[in-house]
C-alpha cells in the first residue's frame, strides 16, 4: 500500500499514512530503556503512603486510591489574564483545579497490574471526582502520563484530573464534530464507529460485553487506541456497575497487551473525553478514552511528532490495520 | 500573574498559560546532555561528503549545500489509498516528494554557525527548491528537526523539504484564518502583528531592517519564536536579494541566541509557511517561519506536550513576555 491521507471525523484532523516508510533500516535514535524492578515502597517517592511531599505535607497511610490537590497546579480558582481584549491579543479568564490521583499504595505496579478490584477502585474514583468537580467546573479532563518518555518522572502509578470552568480547545472540537454528525445523520458518530468496526473486525484489538478497543482508522500514534462503550453514554458519571466491572476487564486486557508488545513498561498518555458536566442532555456525545503511546518499533525506538508534524500534518509509518493486527497477536499469543 | 487562556488568530488554537507553575521545585526528568565537540568530517555520517548512504549511493564531494531525494520518503509520486470513501472512513490520494538538504559539508556546524555567506547559500537553496518543486506540487514544507530530543539522530546540519499536491492540514488552517482576517479587516493579519509588536516591543527578540523575531502572544512552546517579514510577501520565492541578506543576519542572531540561552546545541523544529505555489495572488498570506524548541529550564529540562496537552489544550509555564525578555537578555549579554 502506498502513501495516502486519512481524515478523523471526531477531531477534523488529517493524517498522512506512509506504510512504505516502516521498511527502512532504522537510523533514528535508540533510547536507553530502564525496566529495573521497582520496590513496593520507595522512601524517596513523594506519592508513596506516609511520605513527605515537596511542599512539606505528609501523605496519609492510604490503602486504596488517594486523591489530593496538585501542590503546583496549572489551574487555580483565580484567574488573572493580561490586558489583551482586542482582536489580535485575546486573553480570557479560566478557573480550575488540578488533582493528583494515586491509583494504589504499591509503588511498583501500573494501572493494569492492580487486578480487577484495584482497577474498579480507580474507575470509582474517576466517577466520584468527576461528579464532585462537576458541581463547580463544567469540563473535567482525566488523564495519565506514563513513563519518562511521556514527561512522567515518578513511576508511582498515578494519573491527574484537571477541571476548568470553560471548554479546553479539544473538548470543543469534539463537541462540534459529534453534534454536526448527529444533526446530519440522526445518530451518534461514535456509536456508528462501534457498529462498523465491530462488523469489520480489522481494527478491533479487544472486545468485551460493553466495550470495544480499536486502532481508529485515523490513528496518529503508531499504536494509538480508542476505547469505546458499545452502548449510548455521554459521561463517565453515568456508568452502571456492570459497565464499570466490564471496563476494568477491558483496561486490564489493553494494558497487558501494551506492556507485552515490546516487553516493556509501555509509555503512553491516556485520557477520557465526555460531555460537559452541565447536566444537559447531549445525545451526540459518546464517552470514550484515547491512548496515545509514542513507541514505534521497540521499547527504545519511538515516533517523534516534530517538524513536518508540527508544521504541516501528522504522519505515521504503519497502517492502523497493521497496528491492530500486531496488537491482536500479542493478546492471542498470551505474551506476559 | 495568574492562569489565563490565550487565543492564536493564525491557527485558531487556545493556550493555557500558567505562569505560577514555573516557580515550582523541579521534579521532572533531567535528560543527559551531550555537547561533545564533533569532528568536521565523520566517516560514519551518511550526510558527509563522499560517504555512502544506507541505500548504497555515494554523496558527491559537495562544498556548498547538497540536496537529494530522501532514500526512505514519506511521500511518493504515487498514492494508493485504502478503499474508504464513505463518510466515516475517508481516505484521499496524496502525491509528493521528500528532499533532504545538507546545509554544508562541515559535520560540526549548525545553520547558525555557517557565517552570513553560508546561511545565504541555504536561503538560496530553499528558494530554488521551492521554485522547482512548486512546478509540480502546490504545497512545499521546508523544515528542520535539530537535536536528538526532536527526533533527529544525525547531527550533520541538514533540513528537509516535503512537497505535496494538496494542502496539509495546518497549511489550510493558516490559509483560512489569514483570509478571514483579511476579509474582515482589509489588512494581512501578520502585517498587523508586525506593526503592533514592533511598537509594543515587549515580545520582540530581534529586529533587522526587513525582519522581526517575536515570541508570539499565543506561543505554545516555552521559547517559541515567530519570524516575520516587515514587508508584504506571500512566498519565500518572492524574496529580494537585500531581504535574503538581511534574513541571513536575522537567522544568525536568533540561532546564536538560542544556543546561548542554556549554553547548549539548542534543539528545535523549525519551518517556513507561505502561500501555495500556485501562482495566484493571495494578499492575505504572509510568509513566516515558526521555531518550536522544547527546552524549558535548562539543556536537560524540557517541556513535555503530553496528557493534558494532547487531550485538552496546550499549556505553558512561563509567559511569552518573560520568555522574550529572557531571550533579549541573552542577546544583549553577548553570550557566545
Ligand atoms: O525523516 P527523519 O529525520 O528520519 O524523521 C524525523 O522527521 C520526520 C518529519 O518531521 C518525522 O516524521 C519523524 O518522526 C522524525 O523522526
Ligand atoms: O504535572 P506533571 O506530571 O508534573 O507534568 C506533566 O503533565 C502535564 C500535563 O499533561 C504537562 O503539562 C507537563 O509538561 C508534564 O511534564
Amino acid at each position: 500500500m502506498g502513501p495516502h491521507r486519512r481524515f478523523d471525523p471526531l477531531s477534523g484532523r488529517r493524517i498522512l499514512v506512509s506504510p512504505q516508510r516502516n521498511r527502512r533500516p532504522w537510523q533514528g535514535q535508540r533510547e536507553p530503556v530502564v525496566n529495573a524492578p521497582r520496590p513496593a515502597y520507595d522512601e524517596n517517592c513523594y506519592l508513596c503512603p506516609g511520605n513527605r511531599r515537596a511542599n512539606g505535607r505528609i501523605n496519609p497511610a492510604y490503602s486504596g486510591t488517594f486523591v489530593f490537590d496538585n501542590d503546583f497546579p496549572a489551574l487555580l480558582d483565580a484567574s488573572d489574564p493580561v490586558a489583551g481584549d482586542d482582536l489580535l491579543f485575546r486573553a480570557d479568564e479560566v478557573r480550575g483545579r488540578c488533582r493528583v490521583l494515586c491509583y494504589a499504595p504499591r509503588h511498583d505496579l501500573g494501572l493494569g497490574d492492580l487486578g480487577r478490584d484495584g482497577i474498579r477502585a480507580v474507575i470509582e474514583t474517576w466517577i466520584r471526582e468527576c461528579a464532585s468537580l462537576g458541581r463547580q467546573y463544567s469540563h473535567v479532563q482525566i488523564f495519565e502520563n506514563r513513563g519518562a518518555q511521556m514527561g512522567c518522572s515518578n513511576p508511582h502509578p498515578h494519573g491527574q484530573i484537571w477541571a476548568t470552568d470553560s471548554p479546553p480547545e479539544l473538548h470543543d472540537v469534539e463537541d462540534t464534530h459529534q453534534r454536526d454528525w448527529f444533526q446530519r445523520r440522526g445518530r451518534a458518530l461514535l456509536l456508528e464507529v462501534v457498529e462498523r468496526e465491530a462488523a469489520l473486525r480489522t481494527r478491533v484489538v479487544a472486545k468485551t460485553n460493553h466495550w470495544l478497543a480499536i486502532v481508529p482508522f485515523w490513528a496518529v500514534w503508531p499504536f494509538e487506541l480508542l476505547l469505546l462503550p458499545r452502548f449510548p453514554i455521554s459521561r463517565i458519571t453515568e456508568l452502571r456497575v456492570a459497565e464499570q466491572s466490564d471496563l476494568a476487564e477491558m483496561l486490564e486486557r489493553v494494558l497487558a497487551c501494551y506492556d507485552g508488545l515490546f516487553d516493556t513498561t509501555f509509555p503512553y498518555s491516556f485520557g477520557w473525553h465526555g460531555a460537559p458536566q452541565d447536566g444537559l442532555a447531549r445525545p451526540w456525545w459518546q464517552l470514550h478514552a484515547h491512548f496515545y503511546p509514542p513507541l514505534l518499533r521497540s521499547a527504545g525506538v519511538r515516533k517523534f511528532m516534530v517538524g513536518y508534524e508540527l508544521l504541516a500534518e501528522s504522519q505515521r509509518d504503519l497502517t492502523p490495520e497493521t497496528a491492530a493486527e500486531t496488537l491482536r497477536a500479542v493478546i492471542s499469543g498470551g505474551i506476559r
